[in-house]
C-alpha cells in the first residue's frame, strides 16, 4: 500500500539521502543527478552516463513520481483553459501568444506545462489540482464573470495556493491577476479616431462577462467624454470576438452606414469578419467606414486595407506571469505576495483607420 | 525513504483497496471515487460531496501522485515540441491545429496535456520521460532528420514504448506516425496550375530535413512529368516556412518574373510573406504571378488576393494521433499494433491562382 495523504499545508520532506552519495561518486552535484534522473534539460552526454553509472553502482534510481511524493512537488504549472466546443482556442491569437510566452518560462526554470481544460458552466476543482499534487501552481485563462467561475476562482482564493488569473479581474483580496491595461488601449484607439475628424463612432464589442471587455467600454467612454462627444447606444454593437460575430454584426452596421464615420472593434477577428462582409455588400473600406481594432495579431497586417490595432503584449503577459509564480514556488520570500501586474498597449497606426 | 524503482517493463499494480469501501459508504462506482479525488472531469456537486464524507470518515484521501506510483501510470499524455528560439510556436497554423486536436482527445478522456520542450540540436531523452513517469505516452511535433532527433526517437523506439511521431517519417520499424498525404496534395497543386495554361511552374519549398518538405518536392516532380515539362532546377527557391522567409524569396523571385507563370509555395506563412513583398515592389497578383500555397491557414482566405491552397486536416491529425495513443493505453489488445496513418488533403481554389 502506497497511499497516504499529504494535505497542502502541512507538507513533510523526505529527503532523498542516496542522492548524495551518487552525486560525490559521478563528481557532480546532487542538481545534476536529479536533472539527470529525471530527464530535465539539456546534459552532456558524458555527465550523464557518469551519473547513471553511479546510480547502477549504488543500486540507486531516482523515481520523478516517488521523488514527487517525497518533495511533495509535481514539477509542473497547470494551465487551465475553458473548453469551448468546436473552437479551436490554441488557433486564437490571445491564447496562442498567452502560451508561447508561458512556454517559454516554463522551458526556461525545467518545469513541463501541464495543460487542462475546464467546462466554463461548472465550478472547477482548482484545489483538488493541488491536493492530489497533479499541479504545483495555476495559471488561469479566459476566465469570465459568471457564478460558476467566480465561484471556482474564489475558492482557490481562500485556500492561499499560488495562483495567477491572466487579464480578467474578480472582486476578492489576495487575487494575483496579470493583464492589460485595456481601458487606455481603448482610449487610445478612439481618441485616434477623434483626432482624425470622426465623431460619430460605433462600437463593436465583445461578451460583456470578461472584465476585458467592460474596460475597452470604460476607454471608448472617456475618449469620447473627453471630447465632449455623447454617446449614442444605437450604434452599439455586441459579437463573441469571433469572426463569425463581426460577419454577424456586419447586417447593422451596413444599416446604420449613413450614421456612422468610423468603428471600433473590441479584436482583430471581429474586425476581419466585419470588413469581409461589408466589402461583399460593395463598401469601400476606409472611405465609407473607418475602423480601429484591437490585438495586432499576424493577421491585421495583411488584411485588405491592413488593420489600424491596438497591440497587446499578451506574450509578455504570458511569461511575466509564469516566471512569477514560478519564482514564488523557490524563493520562500515571496510566498506572501500577491502578483498584480498591468501591461500597456501600443497603438499601430495603418490603413484602416483612413491613414 | 519513498524512493523506489519502477521499471517500465515491469510495471506491477497495487491495489488500492481502501477505495472500494469509499465507494460503497457514497453509494457510488469506484471510477467515481477515482475521479472526484482526482478531480478529473466535471462531477454534480452533490455527488462529490458523498464521496469526500465518506473518504473522511474512512480516514482515506488518495493522492494522485501515490496513486500514479501505485498504478505506475502519470495521468498525463505528453507533446513533445521543438524549442525555436524567438518563435512563437503556438501562434503558427501548424502547432496550434495539431494542439487543438490533441486538446480535444485527451479533454475528452480526463487525461492532463503535458506539453515539453526539446532542444532540436541536442539528443532529446524521451525514454526517461516514462521511466520517471511523468507521462504514460507520447507525440512528437516538429521533428526532422537531424542527426540528434534521429537518435532520439529511434532509442525511443527500440525501447518499445507508446508514442507517435506527427507528419514525419524515420527509416525504423515499429514506428508510430500519422501524417498527410502531401506528395498528393502537392501534385494537386501543381496539376491545377498546369490544368490554367501554367508551364513555367517555380517551386519556394521548406526546409529541406523535413521529410513533408521531400514529399512536397516528390509531388511537384510527378506533376510536371506528367505534363511533360522539364523540371528547372533555376526557378527552385528554399524557405524555412516562415514569414520572413517567404520575403526574403521575393527578391528571386522578382528577378525571375520573366521565367515564371505560376510559383507553388510550401506553405501559407511563405506565400502571404512573398506575395508582400511583391506587391511592395509593385507587381500584380495573380496578373504577374499566380501563386497556390499550402495549409489553408484562416489567413489564407483574407489575403488580397485570397489563397489557392491545399487543406492539410492538421486537427484530426492530432486528435487521431492521441485518441489512437490512448487507446492503445487502455486496451491491451491495441498495444502491439503500430499507428500508421496518412490522411488526405484537399485543394481550396481562391483568386490567387488566377480563377
Amino acid at each position: 500500500m502506497y497511499t497516504r495523504t499529504l494535505f497542502i499545508d502541512g507538507q513533510e520532506d523526505y529527503p532523498l539521502t542516496n542522492r548524495k552519495e551518487v552525486a560525490r561518486l559521478a563528481g557532480v552535484s546532487e542538481a545534476t543527478v536529479s536533472r539527470v534522473l529525471n530527464g530535465i534539460g539539456p546534459m552532456k552526454d558524458s555527465t550523464k552516463k557518469r551519473v547513471l553509472d553511479a546510480a547502477k553502482q549504488l543500486n540507486y534510481e531516482l523515481n520523478a513520481v516517488a521523488s514527487s511524493f517525497a518533495r511533495g512537488r509535481s514539477g509542473n504549472l497547470g494551465v487551465v483553459m475553458p473548453h469551448v466546443p468546436k473552437v479551436h482556442l490554441f488557433s486564437t491569437y490571445y491564447f496562442s501568444e498567452l502560451l508561447s510566452g508561458i512556454g517559454e518560462a516554463v522551458r526556461s526554470k525545467g518545469y513541463g506545462l501541464l495543460l487542462l481544460f475546464r467546462d466554463p458552466a461548472a465550478e472547477f476543482d482548482y484545489v483538488s489540482l493541488y491536493r492530489t499534487q497533479r499541479v504545483d501552481a495555476c495559471l488561469i485563462l479566459g476566465a469570465s464573470a459568471i457564478d460558476s467561475e467566480i465561484a471556482g476562482i474564489h475558492r482557490l482564493a481562500e485556500a492561499s495556493l499560488p495562483f495567477c488569473v491572466m487579464d480578467q479581474r474578480f472582486e476578492h483580496s489576495g487575487l494575483s491577476i496579470v493583464a492589460a491595461d485595456h481601458e487606455q488601449g481603448s482610449y487610445d484607439a478612439v481618441r485616434h479616431l477623434i483626432d482624425g475628424g470622426c465623431t460619430r463612432i460605433g462600437f463593436l464589442n465583445g461578451s460583456p462577462q470578461y472584465s476585458n471587455s467592460q474596460d475597452r467600454h470604460e476607454g471608448y467612454l472617456r475618449a469620447l467624454a473627453e471630447a465632449g462627444i455623447e454617446p449614442d447606444e444605437s450604434i452599439f454593437y455586441e459579437g463573441n470576438y469571433s469572426r463569425t460575430s463581426g460577419r454577424r454584426a456586419a447586417e447593422a452596421v451596413y444599416r446604420d452606414l449613413g450614421r456612422l464615420d468610423a468603428i471600433f472593434v473590441g479584436n482583430d477577428r471581429m474586425a476581419i469578419g466585419l470588413m469581409q462582409a461589408l466589402r461583399e455588400k460593395g463598401c469601400r473600406l476606409p472611405d465609407d467606414l473607418k475602423i480601429v481594432a484591437y490585438d495586432d495579431s499576424d493577421a491585421a497586417s495583411f488584411t485588405e486595407p491592413p488593420l489600424t490595432t491596438v497591440k497587446v503584449p499578451f506574450y509578455d503577459m504570458g511569461r511575466l506571469a509564469a516566471d512569477k509564480l514560478l519564482a514564488r514556488l523557490t524563493d520562500k520570500d515571496q510566498t506572501d505576495g500577491v502578483i498584480n501586474e498591468k501591461l500597456q498597449t501600443e497603438l499601430k497606426i495603418r490603413k484602416s483607420s483612413g491613414n
